[in-house]
């Protein structure tokens, strides 16, 4: 059981109809460990600032989250700053102060390097070459992107593709990758850019797995009142591998599963601001929805 | 098992990015009831003008349509004409003449008023007394409505919710008449407005069922080229009621299976232009889609 999460650990901004947070706690590293937590022992890699509140960190370790690749330099962390409207799927950058996280050339611990899942969060893709180049020979590799290196960076992106097994995407990043505006048509041209799973996420919609001849549907929790959709994604990756970690296989029924619970816990993630709802989230509240899931889908 | 339609038998015109289709036949009443004429006998209460085709009656007929409630009045069939861009789910109306449709306040058959379920289509929502009152005692009463009647009738439409068992909606009608743009808080509005289930037709999302206390989530069947949108709903409502019609129940298990049903119909309806596929589609293929439905969300 071994899962490295490469990833940003920051600070965010979150503006809404419904009331605003300065500088919480976010990043992709933290939320995606964080719903990792409740399946396996993750390990992150990545960097913050001196800035960066002890207590969290305190706080992640209590979780069970390994810290060891989690460098502090001198500097301020990585802060985002954006804002929803009435449609927590769309949401607008208001700022983006990289700091200390802009020239980030993670250092995999040598106690990581043969860990079997290695998931590259937000990471600018030309530098998956370095990071993976420190792994011995993890059984899969998986990666999120952002708009961004979809903008500035596509053809190192396109060729990232080819080299990695599991690719989560939400609808938008889907259509611009690919051109297709059918996201069926999307999630599969995806699949013959190389990785052998796709997991297209619609946010309120659910989710859409597809493999090489398959495609496998979870819905999304029904969530009356979004509160911060902020980390959702990250947050459903971290259920997905971390589950997949736990399960210790790739069987068709792990994939599934992993799926659900990558749902259940994007579900939990968007009923607070930041990581609130972790904080008290309990095991026994995972399983339960996850239980729901079955029940709200079987017929 | 007895299950009465009452909507409208037309000419579309269609226009897509793909191709145009003038004068094809649509309309509400005949999708709906070729989808339900792979359960039961559905039974059409509608008009048509002298200019609508023999042949397409005489198909109706071999299907099971029961077309004794179907009017051929002189004058012209109703006819719609509307466009569909990129995205599917979006269409815009560039025409609408009632023609015979315009006062039609129809009688319904001495043969079908002790019917078990009838559905209110398309219909303006104040002639809905006059025709539910030639009704014995349905054991339910169906609704779907268009933009028109939420436009130009809307008291008259939140009245009928209060009387009628089922409602079907899609995204933009129910957050128009709820006003919620979360779509669970909007079903979860309509239900209170009256209706014991309430349909959510999301299009490529699927659909969602509300009950007095719960949410039944169905998927769409991947489709990556949707030809023709037009009728997708009125064949879910199709699918959905003939199969409950079949089933003679109104347990959580039927409802739901009606659910998939009407999900599985609707993915027919939208692979050719107007009523195209249904004239050639076996009952086995639509137990095979069932059963692709169930693979594709169970875990």
């Amino acid at each position: 059981m071994s899962l490295v999460i490469v990833g940003s650990v920051a600070f965010d901004t979150i503006r809404t109809p419904w009331g605003d947070r300065e500088k919480i706690v976010g990043g992709s590293g933290t939320y995606c460990s964080l719903a990792a937590s409740y399946f396996t022992k993750p390990r992150i890699v990545g960097v913050v600032g001196r800035d960066f509140p002890r207590k969290t960190l305190a706080l992640l370790r209590a979780r069970g989250v390994d810290l060891e690749g989690l460098r502090i330099k001198a500097g301020k962390t990585f802060h985002w700053e954006g804002r929803y409207d009435q449609d927590p799927n769309k949401r607008t950058t208001l700022r983006t102060e990289l700091n200390v996280f802009a020239d980030f050339r993670p250092t995999v611990p040598e106690r990581y390097r043969g860990s079997r899942i290695v998931y590259l969060a937000n990471l600018n893709p030309e530098h998956h070459d370095f990071v993976l180049g420190q792994f011995r020979k993890p059984a899969l590799v998986a990666m999120d992107t952002i708009r961004l290196w979809i903008d500035t960076k596509r053809d190192v992106l396109l060729k990232e593709l080819g080299r990695v097994d599991i690719f989560f995407a939400n609808d938008e990043e889907a259509r611009l990758i690919t051109g297709e505006a059918n996201l069926i048509a999307a999630g599969r041209a995806l699949v013959r850019l190389g990785p052998s799973l796709v997991l297209l996420k619609k946010g309120e919609h659910g989710a859409l797995v597809f493999g090489r001849d398959s495609v496998f549907g979870v819905l999304a929790h029904p969530c009356e009142h979004v509160i911060d959709p902020t980390g959702a994604g990250d947050s459903f990756a971290g259920g997905f591998l971390g589950y997949l970690d736990r399960a210790d296989g790739l069987r068709v029924k792990d994939v599934r599963k992993a799926a659900v619970y990558g749902s259940v816990l994007a579900s939990f993630a968007i009923e607070d601001f930041g990581i609130g709802r972790f904080l008290t989230l309990e095991p026994g509240l995972v399983e339960a929805r996850f239980r729901q899931f079955r029940k709200m889908t079987t017929f």
